[in-house]
């Protein structure tokens, strides 16, 4: 295969956690230069690779023309600048998310990217998750039926404050966090999406975020997460018009319920479900996503097709988002409210009305 | 404790499964006669004790004069008809859900049962299950906190046609089902219901019922629900302004997510979580509630004060019903219809307002 | 069915919280008298029964004559001296476990059944258990092959000192406690019991019992009891021939691993299994097994059949707990003691060599 | 830190999945030089870096003198032999188990690496795994008290015919994997072991083998592994003299019983246990014990310190697997034999005696 020689900037947490471990395992990837607006922690990659460019500045990066692709990992200002110049120069550009700010930006971004004609990604590695593509094949086959209903709960307890130098935690939060789960959301719907509702409890510096979602495809989607919960955990329900429903359960445990089940040695008898779970060697970046993302980015770099985590792919992800901060913009003129608790926000939108 | 005599009616499986085996075992009862249209059904009680009176004329087993409280497990229309009837004589009354049909009819049985006095009772047997008291114990902690949301998944597989000779399978299985888990947000909510939405979505005959609430507290409910699944199941979470969320499973299992839990060999540590299951040998009636409800009704019965789950308890819930099934009827008629895919109702409404 | 004139005796703890709950919902049973040393606790039926004999003398109790069978829940040697009592008058035995102290009481009674012929019952609750049956089903299929293998998990955290004033704490353990699962062991081992090999680890007051059997099937044992838990738990694991097993938590979950295994919509696919759970009403005593074992005693007592649970179905269980008390009671001369931490016993031996 | 220059041996699929992805993402490691006896093999680290050696000759490779440590991937007879010539030239010697047959062979490496001072590892992953570090940490603390007593259950499906040329199918199956657990008992039991017993059963070409230990220290220890089970799972308990369990479930879950265990929202209370489990993107190589193992090698290579899992860590190791294999060898003159279902070989032995 094509070796594909790639920059990286931005030698944080998740890069250094996430991102660079994977980068360094992956088949015919080479890592040539490194950039970092702090050099001695660009210098750090020397710990794993000898023969690397560092570099402080990411025009000179760009300079010496040797790149084809850059993944970085940065706050969004930073993902949505230097994803233009990159672009401009016909760098293919992987991001971590979020690449930008605003729905605007994003569009802004997308427009850019078809001009000149490069391949983009953003790091939505839940979707790439190992066990998120048996759901999916699960949810494709003849015998599950048609999507009728997905349930997200995704348990966060960060932000509790604005992050990137934005005012609002709220949208920060969404950002950082439930932007994973809404792509989950609009990836499951399908089809367009038709409505968007949503409500955003607090309590002191905590969030609740309530989203109902409905797709052209008859589909709806009921998400709740915020940052109200202890620490981080995520699961995920299914349920067909064939009166099947799949669980995922963290990433770890698939549950499938479906009105015939058993085993060899009892046939289907009533209350038996199947149940999967990885291996108790299950290692690496395969289960979490992070080396599904990019080497389907990297493979898309290679064939010049559309990569499936692309800016445009992210479009009804920043609606929802847009319309979520929107709404809570306007609770304290929302006509329901003389009924309400005054620290709720709830509304309803017809996307593209 | 006094004994009180008691009289049954209806000797179908609701009854012979749950609801006579927790009187036969229960101190200080006597079940005294007994009333089925099918009197070869009602002689069926001979099984169990001798001396008793067996009738298919209710009319005549409360001329008998010696009843302290009938229990009844029979169709709605019954259980509101001979309602009254009892409560007429002065007779308590402790009927399976659902007591009647409509909110009006409860309205008029709540009457009714205020000119005679008498102690009404529902048999709402998961708000009596001992899981969902040890959730009720934990909520009304301080370390707990405030209750800010409860998602509540109740999964069921029938009815699929209507019953008791109803034209809508929906309110069938609203009466039939759900009524149990709208009852549990209701309980959980607290303070007044504020806002009421519900969608419903059909595949065949099986359908999908997503519903949210919010109380006067500023909790908020979510309720997924329907027959699109292979059987009966439940869970619920309970998300607190503490950044702790207790979960149910089933009336099995309890999990506690708290900021801070660990064991006293590791000290507080992440991701640690406090988990409860019954013993082994959990027996009997009070785990599923059967024996709760009818212990508390009987104890209110004596001490001639309201029972927790009396008529009057289920009018918020069956304002939820009608709110469902009046949305339901208008969705060919919903203004947002031209944007959605037209097996969807949608509603929202100001209870009360 | 005959109706079955029941004496019960002994209204403690066990009776009144298993055993009188489900003879009191027992078609067919008519509990026409009781008896206790403590004439006070055996007037409390009268709280759920009236027309009842109560009594303090169980020589008077038997000369009523109108007894088919009784139903003993009282210390061993009560079970033993009564039953041997009531066997002479021809009246039919159920005793809660344990029914004698030793083997050669045990035997005796064995001797006095056969002379009297009465049928015999011990309350064997775990091997009713609902789930127990269905362990007992899967492995009896042709799918599931030869029992190769069975662990034992017992959990325990009591008695911390010798009961019914017995001089031994691992002598009373085994009979209050471990009995159920020495049974279980010798139920799915099937065949005759060959070799015994125990080991009884001791702290403080609290024991650890390790057991190893050999049955003539091939099959083998291994159970691990004790109190040094936290609380009473269980669970077992059974190993086929056909490379399955099959798991059961706490009576409550089972598991079922097999070399193919899959769902509807994923085809048998890797690391699948099937799980099964009962409903979240699942109610009563069947479950626990205690509907289950009166319920076949007394099928056994109207058809005049052997009951699975009788007296001689203990002797292979009894002959195990001889010799572990008696191994235990030889560690001090255990010739391979020298190279053991002295609070070891250590024992193998022929059964019936 | 100080960069290590090391060399790897055998590019297969151990090598390529667990092994080379740790060491290349492992800082201040650089690979410098690969061998496999097929160079297209070798070849394939191209992939993955440029600057590197590739030889089908482990001679050459050593005689390069520019290795500070090898690192293989190879059958027995290779990490012994190849260890050999490494130790002789003064290099780091770090294999994947087995690193050989026999308990002499072990010996024999033991004896030349104390003779060239070398620092040798085996890739005992199990032991570094992080839910096993957690596991250590807890069995250390004053509040867990003394071990009593450990269970260890390894279920594997293969090898069902020998491997490496051997005759044995059972010490094929130890050494390539019960040889783990055997070293987890080893590890958690403590002190000198001074009794081994063991029983193989068999059936068609799948192995049973029950084993059970016992420590100078007092503790126990109880295995269950063969590869008469579907699928590779594991799973342990440990009993403490304080009455905790500790269960670790597949190196997913951890679950702490403990007398005394409730939240802050309901206070101690009966049967609530502390529960953990790894987050949803836990990534990497940490958590299986691949990173651990070899981190912990290279700090004693850079520190001249002794490794734990060193050549002379696995002496009980080998202790125990040559006894199970000499019993089962035995099993035809067995003394108990005649009472015995002929497919058992049982034996017991002092070790050391």
């Amino acid at each position: 295969m094509t070796v594909l020689r790639v920059g990286i900037v931005g030698l944080g947490n998740q890069m250094q956690e996430n991102l660079l471990p994977t980068l360094l395992q992956m088949p015919d990837i080479r890592i040539v230069a490194v950039c970092d607006s702090d050099l001695a922690r660009a210098a750090q990659i020397h710990r794993f690779i000898s023969d690397v460019v560092i570099t402080d500045d990411f025009d000179h990066m760009l300079d010496t023309g040797t790149l084809d692709a850059v993944v970085m990992a940065c706050p969004p200002q930073a993902h949505r600048d230097l994803s233009l110049k990159a672009m401009a120069k016909g760098v293919h550009v992987f991001v971590e998310k979020p690449p930008c700010f605003t729905l605007s930006e994003l569009e802004n971004l997308i427009e850019v990217s078809r001009q000149t004609n490069v391949i983009t990604g953003v790091g939505m590695n839940f979707k790439f998750a190992k066990p998120m593509r048996q759901l999916r094949d699960i949810t494709r086959t003849e015998q599950f039926g048609k999507v009728v209903h997905i349930q997200l709960n995704h348990y966060a307890s960060k932000p509790t404050a604005p992050l990137w130098g934005l005012d609002s935690t709220l949208r920060s939060f969404l950002l950082a966090q439930a932007i994973h789960t809404i792509d989950l959301g609009v990836t499951f719907g399908g089809g367009e999406l038709r409505d968007i509702e949503s409500r955003v409890q607090r309590h002191d510096d905590s969030l609740l975020v309530s989203l109902e979602l409905q797709f052209s495809t008859g589909a709806t989607v009921s998400l709740l997460s915020g940052t109200m919960f202890p620490y981080f955990e995520f699961d995920m329900k299914i349920v067909s018009s064939k009166s099947m429903m799949v669980e995922l359960n963290n990433l770890w445990n698939i549950t499938m319920h479906e009105p015939e089940h058993g085993t060899s040695a009892t046939g289907t008898a009533k209350r038996w479900r199947g149940a999967w779970q990885p291996g108790p060697l299950d290692s690496g970046y395969e289960r979490s996503g992070y080396f599904g993302e990019l080497e389907k980015f990297f493979d898309a770099v290679r064939n010049h097709t559309p990569y499936e985590a692309n800016f445009e792919s992210l479009l009804p992800t920043f609606k929802v988002i847009e319309q979520i901060c929107y709404a809570d913009s306007q609770r304290d003129i929302a006509p329901v409210l003389p009924l309400r608790a005054d620290h709720f926000a709830k509304s309803k939108a017809q996307v593209g009305a």
